[in-house]
């Protein structure tokens, strides 16, 4: 089972294949997609997309999974993520993806086992499970690591949990 | 000259194609797409895009026109209208049409000649604009014409803008 994690953003798009077998995880391929600022706006978005179309054509993820997004400081930056975020639900809906959401917290708790855990013991966590000898680097490709950890976890749990005959 | 204006959100996104010849506005077609509540957000986005596709290549808009939006009190909100957004933009993007964007300030004050103009002042005025018979129900659907006639007369002041030579 192949599973996608992203962290979406217009300046960096965080990605991360990550195969699950049983309780194995074994990185597959990670990155970030890049645009340049000077762009206008609409021509970074179709980069982006053809970037994802291509790296899911390439990589044939199973399921994929993306940071559900509850608050923004900043609320034009809200609006920039939603359109990056937009683009690649796009290209993941027209391949019939199934796409989950987990929020930053849930995103913690699967992978370090506590929900207000610091950013850097998240990244620690990605690069101990995935066997990594470095942290990956921006830490938009560690966030969409982490991502795709807690989708094939939950799956695990969810596994699980329909194995069990409940009353 | 055709122009889309668009007013983006994912359960109503309302559109108006207008044509401009010279200082004369004529409404094309206009009305809105609409997604149903319970569809998974990935789906509705896919709707939307397919449904602004197929706009885009039937009545072949020379330039489009969005709502440039700056704040939000609902951030969850602003992610979804974002996301919206983006399938909009990148479906322009994919057949090379430029994209302006102006604010509700701007478009009030085209529409109306008054930047703090209320809602009912500018559909009153989309109607008389564009000589229709009543007001367009949903609002979104007087917003995405109120952008386009926005935008239509910005192109006119351009144009004489260029015609002045200049010191």
């Amino acid at each position: 089972m192949r599973v996608l994690g992203i962290d979406p953003g217009i300046a960096i798009m965080g990605f991360g294949f990550i195969d699950k077998a049983g309780h194995k995880l074994t990185p597959v391929q990670y990155g970030c997609i890049e645009t340049a600022a000077g762009t206008p706006q609409e021509v970074r978005l179709k980069q982006i997309y053809e970037s994802v179309c291509s790296l899911l054509d390439q990589y044939k993820p199973d399921t994929v999974a993306v940071e559900k997004l509850f608050f923004n400081k900043n609320v034009t930056n809200a609006f920039s993520v939603g359109q990056a975020r937009g683009v690649f639900m796009l290209a993941a809906a027209q391949r019939g993806l199934p796409i989950a959401e987990y929020t930053p917290m849930q995103v913690k708790q699967a992978v370090v086992g506590y929900g207000a855990a610091e950013k850097r013991q998240v990244q620690e966590m990605v690069k101990m499970l995935l066997k990594l000898s470095t942290v990956p680097k921006p830490d938009d490709v560690a966030d969409a690591l982490a991502v795709a950890i807690c989708h094939a976890h939950s799956m695990v749990l969810n596994e699980r949990m329909n194995g069990v005959t409940r009353s």
